[in-house]
């Protein structure tokens, strides 16, 4: 692979090395090329030879937030764009080492911000550096009996920073919350200054600006700091898999959950696509014998529900079980017990892997999501599923589209869609981009462009679409406030 | 009272009126002095003859959304400040008639705003006009099965408009959430047009603008519709009274609630000095035999604690207080019986006139909110107690300040203070901002200015403190990207 020589104009150099020190200046081929790009599809294939990936010009390593602020500082006088990088698991575009008008990128690696800065057990605070991953974070939580609770299935290499950048949203976030119901506080270092939020658990001094700043996929500045909620350590786990007949029960099922107050801390719902890979994937327990076991219970079209609850006493887990259960009982679940759902937590991590793996075989696999009301959550998933099914499908060739909800309000749903079809050998990125384009037009009217990966570059053409051009304008004056020479992770979020 | 001719241009005057027809269009005596300002304590005073109220050039009512959209337009062409005007309940003087910089300013009254557009039972969602009041927004769901719960001191004169420009919070908040919790979508009548956010319950499709629209008090435009999340209109309640020994004891009971999440959705912690007032005044129970009965009980600090639950059925609320009750036995409460609880309920919406009645007295009565993390919350009490009493005490004049907790997250809690005090009479406005300005400066490092009260006019000069300079260099810019001419509630959120 063709990697272009360090355009990083020699001044600029010698600043983040002043601030720095020149071992923390990586310019090397191997240093570049590992911080070029993410998890997204295109990101890939590029690394697979499709295309070329965008290479930055430097990966600098600041050891703390104050050199965090003077690396944006001497990136901002140079005129030099910044890409934050935290696990590197943006799956939309986030950490492309875009130039946008900038004559030199660099990425900005946060491994360094790795600390747990203070614990309020009391208030049940936490502060962490940006860099800290999620397994280091629930690590050094544990050490004071305490969990955050955040799990996306970026967990094992996603860091804190990039959770609050993107609005992260974790497998458990029916219990836990979204990442942004755990931020409390924020410290940024933006091009103008140090900018920290937070004062209170709530407030009615003007308009929330963290949630400004959470999901401001570093286009404001970088996130350095994140004081988060955090709970009690929880002792005790349960996990089960049920079935419900059919996709509308199985809806109705988590509708009258959520609307109740009473779901599992993991709340998961496969359509009878997913449903079907999940029976004929899982060594775990008897294909043959569940379907047979689902017809004998008259269950025509199998849709799996994985309920898990996490508690600090075997009292209260029974009790949320028992309520839980109980307002389930309208929907005929069929029981499958708790190897079923310990089977999906084991296994809850593994699809980057797989994806992987299923890639280097010549597959073209790709996961979206998106999120609606209730009421436009049927016609949601018909249509994304028709965009799919129809953009993909050639001669010989026909996509397994997968659905499922795995986060649940009371007022809607995601939808998490899991695409696998044979990769078009010619011009894998066409292909891609047709089927992309066509799930955001199905999706445009009916529910958001994205639940949990955030914007990025593959998501920005349509944003304008959901929060209204004004929306746009109104952001990029933020940008243009925060960092008035446009250099905070170019071609992000606004395109 | 003096009350100025109305200055607003005869050019403007026409293009209002025809946008409206002359019959909403009121420049009268009468008409505009009932919308000089809201119910802040210095409101009040005005009213009773110390100082000069703003007094609009005119009040307009605009009959629909569009019809808002076309008097934000007007205004703007003519250079006119605007004032949204729901229930007028402002009392931070978030409804005054300023003029800024402008030549004249119109009071945009909303209460012909009064529809409830559209209800999704399946969804729970309801859309409202911004001005439909607390009590006809319960009426309208009621006739669906459903509620919203918003339940604040102001409820009774409150607009949905108001509660969503202002982050309201409500009585009922531990149950139904914050009002900044329930706006799933919100419509804002901007000068650079109508803008209208909300597309699912939750997104990851950049930072949260609806956030930013909730609390922006009407700088950016005026709030014209709200979509908002319901809930099935609960048919049992209990309401109970408590009684803990010490402020202590009792922060730590409902800590202990907010962290284990099994708050009552009513869940409020009187302090001695409030308890002590709620003891004398209380007139459904008997003060001496309670005092004997708490005594005898070895109670010797009390602090009231009303638990409120809400349910659709007598096992969920049963439940739900076991959960709860069992949680706070470690604090060894004192059940004073559903009486307690009801008498509170009972007076909940008393306090403004309660007030009213007062000042006619010459008394000094104020009310002040704020909300911090649990750790800080014992020394954020003492610092605003002392502060106000310092401020306040004069040779023969000592106040009475109470406070209670009415407002509890897993993180921390709101403090609300009570204060009466014999009105200076010679100058009460400084004596009133001698005090505030001694409140504010104690809350400042510990917590926010405002828990739900907003900023308006009486908060704007501590704004910059809590949020940073970025943080107003960013509303500014936000607001002038939205209203360039800058004619949306002059002199409020951003002083």
């Amino acid at each position: 692979m063709t990697v272009p020589e360090s355009g990083l104009p020699e001044d600029a150099f010698d600043a983040l090395c002043t601030v720095l020190g020149q071992a923390h200046v990586h310019t090397g081929r191997d240093d570049r090329l590992g911080r070029a790009g993410g998890l997204s599809y295109l990101d890939l294939l590029r690394h697979r030879g499709f295309g070329e990936p965008a290479v930055p010009d430097a990966v600098v390593a600041p050891g703390d937030p104050d050199e965090v602020l003077r690396v944006v500082e001497v990136c901002a006088a140079h005129d030099v764009g910044i890409v934050p990088f935290g696990g590197g698991t943006s799956v939309v575009g986030g950490v492309a080492a875009l130039r946008g008008d900038k004559a030199a990128v660099v990425v900005v690696d946060l491994y360094r911000l790795d600390r747990l800065v203070s614990v309020d057990p009391v208030s049940r605070l936490a502060v962490f550096q940006a860099g800290v991953t999620g397994p280091e974070a629930e690590r050094l939580l544990a050490a004071h009996g305490l969990t955050l609770g955040h799990v996306p299935q970026s967990f094992e290499r996603a860091t804190i920073g990039g959770f609050a950048a993107t609005r992260s949203s974790g497998q458990a976030s029916a219990g836990y919350g979204r990442f942004e119901d755990m931020v409390e506080g924020v410290r940024i270092a933006t091009p103008r200054g140090d900018w920290r939020l937070g004062a209170a658990p709530a407030s009615a001094a003007g308009p929330d600006l963290r949630q400004l700043v959470v999901g401001s996929e570093g286009a404001f500045g970088v996130v350095t700091e994140v004081t988060v909620r955090v709970r009690e350590l929880p002792t005790i786990r349960r996990y089960e898999g049920f079935v419900l007949d059919g996709w509308d029960a199985g809806v109705t099922a988590v509708r009258t959950l959520a609307q109740r107050r009473v779901l599992a801390d993991v709340t998961r719902l496969s359509d009878p696509y997913e449903t079907d890979v999940a029976f004929a994937m899982s060594g775990g327990w008897k294909t043959a014998l569940v379907r047979r076991y689902l017809r004998l219970r008259k269950v025509h079209e199998p849709c799996l529900l994985v309920l898990g609850w996490e508690a600090t006493s075997k009292e209260e887990l029974a009790a949320r079980r028992h309520a839980t259960l109980r307002a389930l009982a309208g929907s005929r679940p069929v029981s499958l017990g708790t190897p079923a759902g310990e089977s999906w937590r084991h296994g809850r991590f593994a699809g980057p892997r797989q994806r992987d793996a299923l890639l280097d075989k010549g597959v073209c696999v790709e996961t979206l999501e998106t999120a609606a009301y209730w009421a436009r959550l049927g016609e949601l998933r018909t249509a994304v599923r028709d965009a799919l099914v129809g953009s993909l499908s050639a001669p010989g060739r026909t996509p397994v589209v997968a659905c499922h909800i795995s986060h649940a309000y009371e007022t809607g749903a995601s939808l998490y869609f899991t695409v696998l079809v044979p990769r078009d050998a010619d011009d894998p990125e066409t292909q891609w981009r047709r089927a992309k384009a066509a799930a955001c037009a199905a999706i445009g009217p009916l529910g958001t462009i994205t639940h949990h990966h955030a914007v990025g570059v593959d998501h920005a053409p349509y944003l304008a679409a959901e929060i209204g051009t004004l929306g746009v304008d109104v952001l990029a004056s933020v940008k243009r406030t925060l960092d008035p020479d446009g250099v905070c992770n170019p071609g992000k979020l606004l395109g």
